[in-house]
């Protein structure tokens, strides 16, 4: 999407042919700046350090860690050498794994002449995949605005999310957001509630950074706010993204994402999810009992950096000596309160039936 | 409640008869410090920076403010210029404006010689009237506490609790603290739920600290984390204070906890609300129609204090530049979400007949 005019993508191939260009999240919103990686060890570091965060990106910037490690040296060994290296970063995100095999799958088999422009080229794809399965998210979901805007006459459609599912979490158009920046570049009168979404903050941090620089008009609340607007009529419909859904269409999201589909369901207002069907997971239908909700450090809770009065980032303690905190990073929100899953495939109920439309054999 | 051992009430008089001593709730939870009045001034300086806050505390201290007036000079005059002071301090709390009528009204027809004695002991009086109204809401919802306790075999009592309606925010024992202190000061084993409340941080500056000074198991957690909880039985009963309490039981109260009570709903986890009968609004049936919500400066969104590296206080901000901030400040909780009102004159279901049961002239 844009930054104040021009467009980026989250990752892309220097056109020196040897590096690769990213964005440091980790300075967001206080900063904007691009980084170039050099070296799989780079990539890796970027990874684990969190310069890029989301499922998607995380695998894409695997991919390129691939092609950069492969670019001086293609043998077998740095192939097995750079996936292993790459594979150790975030041991829990499903698309890292996905990503490496793929280039796996696609290298090994060639001779290592063949083997660099190959990767290059593969990486690629597996970006151009993305930014193809996000924009389809988008159309899928663009009805669905146009027909609340068609209702309002004019007045901007306000639309409430949660966490990043941004462009910044994939390479470009996100997936909550993809919906809501075609609507925006359509002409639509959008708004946009983002939840700053404790304790990272991605919403803050994020979300309202992309918004703000890609010209959508939009408005920072304390996760606490959204019920009362619902009560009031604040907001005409939820769209939310999703790190996991069930077969049968609960949805693990970013913590506090059930309270608002609760909200939601209690004002009759209409509560989305935006997903790639790959991270259906087809092995769980009941997400409250089956899905393990990682405990992260309660120094998360404890602790938040900002911008200070001197112009630099520094944390500051939140906490009275002594308390504990604890930490837990996801919710799960039962299929009952989500009125419908947007894809790349189309729009279906958060019900086993409609899920099961999304299996990648039908 | 107690600080590390030892006891103390939000106010009181100094033992030298002519100041009132406070703690500095502005410091919290980075510092404890007493502060001691010594002009009339003072106490509508402390009220206004709320070195003071909550509804009974600030009426405790606007009273005391009026005997620092009158300690010197007991005229007419001073008195009127005294109460004209105080009541611009805060002009939306109800307790301000209540408590100084009860002063205006006790002290008026004294002859000056008898003024200003009169005014200590009026003083003395309406906080310890708001100790022993606090004290019966705690020894009214204990049994409640009990209760479950009974059921989980000496396991800890989970309750959640959200903002700080605890003995900071009145002279002592606070309202949905009491029936936890008194749980706990009996020796039944209890862990609070602290939801650090946003924006303004209440649950984990006051809440946490007082919990933790006195000696209560505690934890604090994101506004976000609570629904999670309740999903997985982690949270066995709810309770939290209210600013206003409308005639049919709906409960004003910090924004986020109608949030809490739809979840509480959802997973049937009980919901009480602790109240003072006398905050009970008889004017006012529906509160989400009836009761006017403040909107806050977005600047408490945009920018936190916390302890910094250096051990001072400081603020960073958490904003992207450009981005607006919206804060309104409570929400209205209905009655149909709430399991019981508990009051210092009993515990009645939140309906239009329970309420009705605690009507003044009934």
């Amino acid at each position: 999407m844009k930054v104040d005019g021009t467009h980026y993508r989250t990752i892309w191939p220097d056109p020196d042919g040897r590096r690769v260009i990213i964005l440091d999240q980790t300075l967001f919103p206080h900063r904007f700046e691009t980084v170039a990686l050099e070296t799989v060890d780079e990539a890796a570091h970027a990874i684990r350090a969190m310069l890029v965060r989301g499922a998607p990106l995380i695998g894409a910037t695997a991919a390129y860690g691939v092609a950069l490690a492969l670019r001086d040296d293609p043998s077998d060994q740095c192939l097995s050498r750079a996936i292993i290296n790459l594979s150790g970063t975030r041991p829990t995100a499903i698309n890292l794994r996905w990503a490496l095999d793929r280039m796996q799958l696609r290298l090994a088999p060639l001779t290592p002449a063949e083997r660099a422009a190959a990767a290059w080229r593969e990486a690629a794809t597996i970006c151009d995949e993305d930014v193809a399965i996000n924009a389809a998210i988008g159309d899928n979901g663009l009805p669905i605005i146009e027909g609340i805007a068609g209702k309002k006459g004019g007045a901007p459609v306000n639309i409430l999310t949660h966490c990043n599912a941004g462009w910044l979490a994939t390479v470009d158009w996100g997936t909550a957001t993809a919906p809501i920046y075609k609507a925006h570049d359509k002409g639509i009168a959008v708004h946009v509630w983002v939840d700053e979404t404790r304790p990272r903050n991605q919403g803050a941090f994020l979300t309202a950074w992309e918004l703000g620089r890609h010209g959508v008009p939009h408005t920072v609340i304390v996760d606490n706010a959204g019920g009362h607007l619902m009560q009031h009529g604040r907001v005409d419909m939820v769209i939310v993204g999703t790190d996991r859904t069930t077969a049968r269409g609960d949805v693990c999201n970013k913590i506090g994402t059930y309270l608002k589909a609760l909200a939601a369901r209690d004002n009759g207002v209409p509560f989305y999810v935006a997903l790639p069907t790959p991270t259906i997971d087809w092995t769980v239908d009941d997400g409250v009992a089956g899905i393990p909700i990682e405990d992260r450090s309660g120094d998360e809770v404890r602790r938040i950096a900002g911008l200070a009065a001197d112009g630099q980032v520094a944390a500051v303690d939140l906490l009275p000596p002594g308390s504990a905190a604890a930490n837990p990073a996801f919710d799960v929100t039962p299929a009952r309160l989500v009125t419908a899953l947007i894809t790349e495939r189309g729009v279906v109920p958060a019900t086993a039936e409609g899920v099961a439309r999304l299996r990648p054999d039908v």
